[in-house]
């Protein structure tokens, strides 16, 4: 069993990724369980960002954008991430933040459909997604939003519907779909399916062309510690791109960005989805985060995510019977992603009083605890601690403390 | 006059802002007149950098979205831009690229004047603004967008123009509308006014609410010197606020983002106009730039780039008799932005050449050498000795040597 001391500090000393943990700069004293909202800072990232500032901007000023090939950074670090998540080089672009990515891809799917006018995709999806297709809807009219439960969504995919939208991992409860099958059912019916992997990328083997995605976004500031607000990226396989038109025609997407031409004519391949200018530091910034994930190598980080996982719930269970917590995620790895959410009726108090005692994780309303588990630097240890100090605060009900019933700005 | 360096000398002697030059860091034997393209790195953006990588991301995490404030640094950066243009707070917010921000207010301008659907601006306008308007029109259809070159964009008013949508300094020519005048006539016509002030912002005095503006944008990276791709602001009037709709729904714009419910309901005011989440590191470089123009002072700062622009103008037409130069830009400060441009048949391989001497300007196709003057860092002297080489080379023809013809990417 995973769940006492002696047992994880063995699956520590067997972790092949253990000296990840010391790339990262944690602050002492703290269990980082909440990756799946804002990465931890890699060590490298700092010197990264010191040559960026001083000697790419300082001193190279105007000249980077080609000296230091700043121009090409999209489609540089577009490339590493398509091989975390199963697409070929030149399918992947950085760009944006995941909500402008999400506004182009919808766009652009209508518009390769004619005649079909439903987006598809299930209530309590991550609510920007949902948002963005409501600001697509409202923008060019006569679509329609329809939701079904995850468990209904293949049985609702009709010839009505030009675009399934599902985000892989459930940022609440952890659920993941089974994106292959859902993309074959959507494709069946003559839909496209775009998959937001922003819970998933960097943590668990995702399989795009596998899979036969048409379309994909995600995050940069997650499991690929890009920092905070980090660019996003999107795909687009490469079967498509030919076809599809990014509504978000700006300069960096022109075929001649440099020609300053009057006439918009896109460019080839996936850099038409660029839009403006991105913030090269932030863009640098990703790079070091992306290639640390890639060094780790996705198989070897899902391995150790699935263990991870498995052994927190084991942990928590043993530690907590009889607490009022209520696992929400699944026990089967296959259908999880890199997260363990619990449900307790006084869960923000609680997750307050966690992050007292140094376990930081995230509240979720109404009534979701969840921990997140980054295979680059949680470690096994990490989790029996965690488990610990939530056990020692149920049973102590140290959380009942009026001071962690006060709602703080973001939660 | 101002063309010989002893009188440069005394301009600088009696320049107010002399000290503010000791407060960027520009390469030895670099004389910075690109300042349009991409602004100098201000030596304070190091420390502001370490501080939020090291201690807001590093030790802070999660945590530092409320106890550094990062969710705040939108209105907050915004507000400071506000008091440099002529705007109130709450009516300027940081946000995404220029590009994309343009692309939120074209659409929300056509959507408030229903009936009408031209967008009325001039051929040779910033290339973006173009894009983006076509993307616009593509996307929702049963939109023209009219080019009438600057001295008949009044005429050319009617009411069919949903939007003139203008930027304010010209980025190839220098040429400066008359804001007020062009609102005016916009506003008589039934129309909206959207000023682009990306070659503006930082350099001139700018009074959006004193010409009656409807809406803006600008960009960071140039004269507010926030870093290669930094973040841009937009603008909305306050008596327009709570009737426009952006298209792109993000979570930041959401009247209660952190409740992650389902429905879209808008911010008020000028949230509203988010859309996901920004780079942070991008936004706080950013403001280290903007707070040294607002110390600064429009005020002052207007009045210096005048003058420089003046200097330069009389000491490169009095080292430069009979090279072929031709004055782009007018010689009134009161229609000029802060950037001379000369034409001349042979304007890249001369670019290329003042490059390799230390001067570094922008070649503009198809004959244009562009010298931008930010008044925050470049002074009188500089003025002369760029003048000097640009005789230099004319007169020696060392520009002629092939290695000055080959063309780069970005040029």
């Amino acid at each position: 069993m995973a769940a006492d001391l002696t047992d994880l500090r063995a699956l520590d000393a067997a972790d092949p990724l253990r000296s990840f943990r010391d790339r990262f700069d944690l602050p002492q004293g703290v269990i980082y369980l909440d990756g799946n909202s804002l990465g931890a800072l890699p060590k490298a990232t700092r010197e990264r960002l010191k040559a960026a500032v001083d000697e790419e901007w300082g001193k190279g000023l105007i000249r980077s954008w080609n000296s230091h090939d700043w121009i090409g950074a999209p489609a540089r670090i577009g490339d590493k991430i398509a091989g975390l998540i199963g697409a070929k080089a030149g399918e992947v672009i950085v760009a944006d933040s995941t909500s402008v990515n999400l506004f182009k891809l919808i766009t652009a799917a209508l518009r390769a459909r004619p005649g079909r006018r439903v987006i598809l995709t299930e209530p309590g999806n991550f609510p920007t997604d949902l948002y963005i297709a409501r600001g697509v809807a409202e923008l060019i009219g006569d679509v329609e939003i329809k939701l079904a439960p995850a468990d209904q969504i293949a049985d609702a995919i009709d010839e009505q519907v030009a675009l399934v939208m599902l985000t892989h991992v459930h940022y609440k409860t952890g659920a993941r779909h089974d994106m292959a099958a859902t993309t074959r059912r959507a494709h069946e019916a003559g839909a496209l399916a775009l998959w937001d992997l922003s819970h998933s990328c960097g943590a668990l083997e995702v399989d795009l062309n596998g899979a036969g995605a048409d379309l994909a976004v995600g995050c940069g500031y997650k499991y690929l510690n890009g920092g905070p607000g980090a660019p996003a990226f999107l795909f687009v396989a490469e079967r498509h791109q030919a076809a599809l038109r990014s509504p978000l025609t700006g300069w960096m997407g022109h075929a001649a960005g440099f020609d300053f031409v009057d006439d918009y004519q896109p460019a080839d391949g996936i850099a038409r989805f660029l839009c403006g200018t991105p913030s090269v530091l932030a863009m640098l910034a990703l790079e070091v985060g992306v290639d640390l994930v890639a060094e780790a190598g996705m198989p070897a980080l899902a391995a150790k995510s699935r263990k991870l996982c498995s052994a927190f719930v084991e942990a928590v269970e043993s530690r907590c019977v009889g607490s009022g917590l209520t696992l929400v995620t699944s026990r089967d790895d296959a259908v999880r992603g890199s997260q363990v959410s619990f449900a307790h009726p006084d869960a923000y108090p609680i997750m307050q009083a966690l992050i007292e005692r140094g376990v930081i994780g995230d509240f979720r309303a109404p009534d979701i605890l969840r921990f997140g588990f980054t295979p680059l630097y949680v470690g096994f240890k990490d989790v029996g601690h965690a488990a610990d100090i939530l056990a020692d605060i149920l049973s102590s009900g140290m959380w009942r403390a009026p001071r962690f019933s006060e709602r703080s700005a973001v939660t």
